[in-house]
């Protein structure tokens, strides 16, 4: 399986905090431990040419993780245009915390994806709400991070296919924090953690569930639906 | 309740076809008999001013029908962004047959709407498949058309949040053609049948789908969710 | 509509703190508050004849309200089994808080409602995640109950139709806690709060949600679904 | 994965067109593809002691594909309590054709599971509408059944998980063929096609599917939820 992770990489340049956490960035922090599963694991971030999003590097990937947050409106069009028809064709893609505002879940949920958020240093519980569901596999009943960001209901997203995780917060909400979409034949997952100055992407257990999450994700499918005009002479 | 028909309104200039059978255009036929339920029922056209989708039209519009077929790509993108705001805002949308490929439909499901059709004056029956909804009330088992456009599967769009009705062909296809979805706080509904050659819009029991469907999408809904930065002190 | 309200008033005979919070027991209480909308409000409870559910009582119930704990095995399988016909014909039923385990509620659901729990004075956040349902109307964004039994993820049910509404709870778990089912032609909600020792059902905002979910269960629906053999004879 | 193949096998004993189409049984036609895939697969039927489903046999299963259609009511009551139980800890269900009306597939849906039917040869078209689903994997567009028994809508089922495959009927009715459902830690399949007096199990794509589906359902999964009291001490 081919995985790209993208990455914005902007609180990096910026933020001592960020870039001490993770010095490799975001995507190479993501990268690094999908490398354990997968034999081509590429990163692409938003200031490479294309955004790093070209079209040799898409018709490669058979999953797309996506991390952004400060630089939504700087990814071009034409780039968000081909991920989405990418995510028809098959390709996965698994959209991570403040992501919910990319260009491309917007496209793909229709909706304006808009919560409720507050950075307050709270302990967050992620309880699995699916325990069967491949996503959540080893997970046990929840994991645990000292502290992340807050975010609440309302979550402004379609009813998910399949919801899998729902956050606890110490500050008194709750949020869908893992759900699954089709779009096409793409299988998308939203995957709330990580804010930028917590060290969540090296926690172990989330670890897990984007190594799951992109398994799932990638899981090859050979149906190719016929559309358009049908044959004017067929009847049974 | 506010109804607002919205109609392309150009096979009708086109084609006596068309014309003999609606008259009084597309638009003209739908709000004849939704006017049996609704005071205030107006229609707008693709080439009246801003596409008869003026700001003020969509403020007071509870109900938004819409169909389309040859000229989705001339309704103004940001008509479809005002309205894509106003279905956020909860105004209910009923998005009838070729319609699938307007631009609003799209953007609100995400997905490419794609599907398979075929033009041979077949038999179609709408079967339905959730007896105890309520756009679905008053219809029997299901109903029978003589002759209409096949529209086959695959259909692509998201996994319906209520199936309604499923269409059966003579020709040998299957179709969801009556399915529900929420975007924000609004309510859709597609409706498959309705190919402007044929008089599929004064069939009483398709009128009745219809005069069922605004009125399930119309229910005000008074909650009013807080999105954005909470309150960075609030603890419980 | 008529509202029947069944509750199993046992706690009520034994502990003095639930006597004292609802002295006409909690299906007087329940009883009271649907007074306000409905002209037809009966009670019935556990040692009337029959479980208090006669022929002729579920004939005329169109929306059973449902309360029961310690003796869910003394319910009559006869009873469980009519109540179950009368939710495939179209009555609607209100499962509340320990009724997760009644026979009824077992039955439709076809999983064991297992779930987590502790009594700790825990104060209890219902949030709402669907604000466009009819259930979670005038509600706004949550209601907070100072003290509550706490009911936790993993919760053993179906996928929901429709999440309404999720608990958030003060030790640090969760809760889908507003959930709907359709079963045959009758409409279910599962609402979690109510716990004998609280005075729960005195809450405004939570009776508020009763009165709605008995008025979205009990919409008449006139279709009646035709099965068995079919014409041998009938070919389009 | 072992795989247990459960068959009434009455119409066998009785009707010499059954007989010939399937001299091993329908059990037997069953096992003798999914040998292909495992290497345990095991039969088991109705008059075989405890209905050949043991407490052994049942532990040592991960999937459990039942055909059953004369005489649901001799299956022991507690038999179907005990693969109910093994579902929820687990186990897939593969339930076929007839066995719609089967005890465990009642016990586990919730509702009647009625439906429409006639047997007048027809023509049979198995849709895809899922094509991005594992268990379509392989079967292109649609598989062409020549006569089969005809089902139709009204299925009084549970809004399925997912929806994967819809029939067409010669005779004009729709049916939703394939359809999953989870119910505790274990999937079900329900699949349409396989009245006795026709040689669907022999047909290569029936046989896909099915193959597929007990793939799909045997997924072994290692969470375990946490029921019961919680913790009275713990608070966050």
């Amino acid at each position: 399986m081919n995985v790209t992770v993208w990455n914005e990489n902007r609180h990096e340049q910026k933020n001592a905090v960020v870039s001490t956490i993770y010095p490799e960035g975001i995507h190479g922090a993501l990268a690094s431990f999908l490398k354990q599963d997968h034999s081509y694991v590429q990163t692409a971030t938003l200031d490479d040419a294309e955004n790093g999003l070209t079209d040799e590097v898409l018709k490669r990937t058979d999953v797309l993780v996506w991390w952004g947050h400060l630089a939504h409106d700087e990814v071009a069009d034409e780039v968000v245009e081909k991920v989405k028809q990418r995510v028809y064709e098959g390709m996965g893609l698994i959209v991570l915390h403040s992501a919910h505002f990319s260009k491309i879940f917007k496209a793909l949920m229709g909706t304006s994806c808009d919560l409720k958020w507050r950075i307050a240093d709270e302990k967050e519980r992620l309880w699995v709400i699916d325990p069967s569901h491949p996503i959540a596999e080893g997970i046990g009943e929840y994991i645990e991070l000292e502290r992340e960001e807050m975010y609440g209901e309302h979550f402004d997203i379609p009813t998910p296919d399949e919801l899998v995780f729902v956050s606890w917060f110490e500050g008194g909400e709750v949020f869908r924090s893992g759900a699954t979409f089709k779009r096409g034949k793409g299988k998308i997952f939203y995957f709330r953690p990580g804010h930028e100055t917590y060290p969540t992407y090296h926690n172990k257990m989330i670890q897990k569930v984007i190594r799951n999450a992109v398994n799932w994700a990638g899981t090859p499918n050979v149906n190719t639906p016929v559309y358009g005009k049908g044959n004017n002479n067929r009847k049974n």
